[in-house]
């Protein structure tokens, strides 16, 4: 999506060990106006799909989904990082594994909100290594209940990521795929 | 406001401890079209006053709100709880205590997105003990930015936040504003 691409290009921040910030827009301060234009390529890219739920993974992905969501009129629900031990009866669980802070947690959802016939839309800021991705689809497999499909910001397509969910036959539409970021310079995958 | 009042009447589940479970529709799963009519109510109170960018706090905040920035048409940047030891240079910080939690934490707002002359509206989703709402004017006075004022759903009246933060000349704008919960009956101010 070329708007998206060139705000990338204009406010993105290529640092050390291929992380891209993107900061400024996405993840810590939220442009509202250029997400909602985000939301409505979802709706468009998944138009005449049947869609009941958004699922998304606290705290990046929380704005996005709910501002994808509002296109929708479907509630979002996110997975919480579970901070206690003792895992509840009511709660669907799964393991994500983070490699930029190289640690792993738990996931949760309450099993009141993820039913066997809901059909759920996977909303994200980012997919690399598909971590997060394969814990969210691992909720909803155990819930019963449908995926169609995820919708994700930015793509680093040049790790294993989107290529390992599509292969479990999930749809996966990435609004920027990002190449490379080599010496700063980032290319797209058109 | 007499539909949210509805809400919590119909969906919220008092607990043990004064706690009330909005999971439902506010803090799990996220009914952004009911939460689209409450920040048309923020809208219609803060009508008139200048508003350059909205601050919440991670993590239920930040779904309400992007919602609601989409009425105001400004930024959101949500206070993030900062789990690393060394506070880096380019970050306000804060401390807040989790009475809910018995925990202390810091919360960090990079200075790059918070400028002397932002004029801020605070959102977040409950407002109790008033901790979370001191960090986030710190951080606002911090940077030299003006406050307009917090826009909260669910006030808890009989604890001493509300008051608190309204003594230090903060307008507070809370769409419910439960008196009591005694006996699993909620009661409210109007």
């Amino acid at each position: 999506m070329k708007l998206l691409e060139d705000r990338i290009l204009k406010d993105g921040i290529v640092r050390e060990g291929n992380v891209l910030k993107v900061d400024s827009f996405v993840n810590h301060q939220i442009d509202v106006d250029f997400i909602a234009e985000l939301a409505k390529e979802f709706k468009r890219l998944y138009e005449g799909e049947e869609i009941t739920k958004i699922l998304t993974i606290e705290a990046s992905g929380i704005g996005i989904a709910c501002i994808v969501a509002q296109e929708f009129h479907v509630p979002v629900l996110f997975a919480k990082k579970n901070k206690t031990i003792n895992i509840a009866n009511d709660v669907y669980t799964s393991k994500v594994e983070s490699f930029t802070h190289k640690r792993s947690y738990d996931i949760i959802v309450s099993k009141d909100f993820l039913k066997p016939e809901d059909k759920v839309l996977i909303i994200d800021d980012f997919l690399a290594m598909g971590s997060a991705m394969q814990g969210l689809i691992s909720l909803i497999r155990d819930a019963g209940a449908t995926i169609v499909g995820a919708g994700i910001i930015i793509e680093k397509a040049y790790q294993q990521g989107g290529q390992m969910i599509r292969d479990m036959g999930v749809r996966v539409e990435s609004l920027a795929r990002i190449k490379s970021m080599d010496n700063n310079t980032i290319e797209f995958i058109h």
